[in-house]
């Protein structure tokens, strides 16, 4: 193979866990620098009761860069019965060391040893930090990860501020990473829940602006309901650049094919539609890069890493990974 | 060192751990076979609510043959708050594990893996059993290991038939070992509700017979309230043989040490008493083997893989395991 190339994917689960594991297979150096603000489901249950860091995204993309098959299968487990029904055992595995050892961070290292990670799992902060999101005159506020995810705004999220109570310090091997890297990529996730709180951390736009790697933001695929609707790839890439704090990205990946049959009608129902290009005609301080990168329909099941809910609208892994390694 | 030895373990968590940690530093090949009849406390629960076959005492062999201490005390870590309270962090690995693949012997043997273990840990039968003890004419019936364990016996235990229900077929790989073996030791442990259940498993016996090993008991240190006080070491090696349904005993190992101290007191709170030597002049089909066994004074933690409740009554591993290696 050619060069090994330090190539840094930034965001949440779903759209990293994607991105990491179409890129495994092309042995480059891969780092995963992950959002911490989640605080719904199994992580929020754990986050409450023992009072851990998020572990949900952190764990998928352990299990994205995991060698062993049969491991992979166990931290991705969600119970569906008795005490343990809706939590992830890798979850679990990551709360539990992180509660033994007083460290979020030893417990990551540990469970990458156990589960034979090629590459490495950064959390983007270190603090236990919950989501807020204030509209302009601060009448309006929606607390927590969770909640937020769950709401239709009444007010245009273009207008609100996202912040992390208390503030987060970025975690210094998260920056080491991004200015070190080759390629940067954002991948493709919530833009108020996932990736803007990974952002707007103090000291990760700034890494990015002064990096000498390629930026590239690979954009969601669908607009999510009540969020962003009607949103276009470059109403996408301005939030992000927003919460980033500076003009960060110099390339954007973005789907042009539509959905057919059975997935266009699924789509419908969750009222996701494809993110279509703005004005191709104008001129952007970012390159931008089409291709046909939906993915096949697949049925969720317990053993899915991917959130039950969304697991149908997926990204075709390996031609977005073909597309992508032609920046390095 | 000397040549390598195969010695196997019969036992539950408890007494088992005590020997295999301290045979470990001394290089023999190390097996474990585990009792399968318990039902109580994290194990139950997870018995109960995943269908999972016992995995606490396995989980204590595993521990105890681990060579990373990292994940040894992982593995022995007990949640005292949230969902999990109660719950030992390995006994939820290897339940979800089974529960994943739909197989405790591969559970554990991912386990061992993880765990870096030394040796083999082998459950004693891999059907899902329960404990029953029927006085002569069935008017008395007690059933489950946990309750039966909680029991002050109304009449005497040596009159009790002791069986699983529904019966079990040994795990082949434990009989395998016990015929290979040069020294099989039966660990201390309670006699009706962990070496018991583990000795009347069909073939298990018949194997402890035929074996050309050394076959040697390490007494209990102190009796146990309700249910054998009294007993002397003789009593203790009837109703193992008993249970084996054979003369299979070559050889009793057995403490004549006196505690003395808040050691002594303790004992006597619990209604714990030293097991004294019968009638040393008379003639037995085994030899007896004196020493002076009584560990130190241990304070349980939340990190302690030795059940809470009696972790201050411990043999001196390191004492009794010279003494032990001496039979090979």
């Amino acid at each position: 193979m050619t060069e090994k190339k330090n190539i840094v994917v930034l965001g949440g689960g779903t759209g990293s866990f994607m991105l990491l594991s179409a890129l495994k297979a092309h042995g480059h150096n891969l780092t995963a620098i992950v959002s911490m603000a989640d605080d719904g489901g199994s992580t929020g249950v754990l986050r409450d009761e023992l009072g851990a860091l998020p572990a949900g995204d952190i764990r998928q993309c352990l299990v994205a860069l995991s060698e062993s098959p049969k491991l992979r299968d166990l931290f991705s487990y969600r119970f569906d019965q008795g005490t343990f029904s809706g939590h992830s055992f890798g979850n679990i595995f990551l709360s539990t060391l992180e509660k033994m050892t007083g460290s979020f961070s030893e417990a990551v290292e540990t469970a990458s040893e156990v589960l034979r990670v090629d590459g490495r799992v950064l959390p983007a902060t270190l603090d236990n930090v919950r989501l807020k999101m204030t509209w302009d005159d601060e009448s309006v506020v929606l607390s927590g990860e969770h909640q937020i995810d769950a709401d239709y705004f009444a007010h245009d999220p273009r207008t609100a501020r996202l912040s992390l109570e208390p503030s987060a310090a970025p975690n210094p091997e998260a920056i080491n990473a991004i200015q070190s890297a080759d390629l940067v990529l954002v991948a493709p996730g919530d833009i108020y829940t996932s990736l803007g709180p990974l952002l707007v951390i103090e000291g990760i736009g700034e890494a990015l602006q002064q990096t000498n790697a390629t930026v590239a933001y690979v954009c969601n695929l669908v607009t999510k309901e009540g969020q962003t609707d009607g949103f276009n790839v470059e109403d996408h890439v301005s939030e992000i650049e927003r919460f980033a704090g500076s003009a960060c990205i110099d390339a954007v990946i973005y789907n042009e094919e539509q959905p057919s049959g059975e997935l266009a009608e699924r789509y419908k129902q969750e009222g996701a539609y494809i993110v279509q290009i703005g004005n191709s005609e104008e001129e952007h301080h970012y390159s931008l890069i089409a291709g046909n990168f939906i993915g096949q329909l697949a049925e969720p099941s317990a053993r899915d890493t991917i959130p039950v809910t969304r697991s149908y609208i997926r990204h075709d892994g390996e031609r977005l990974a073909a597309e992508v390694l032609k920046l390095v």
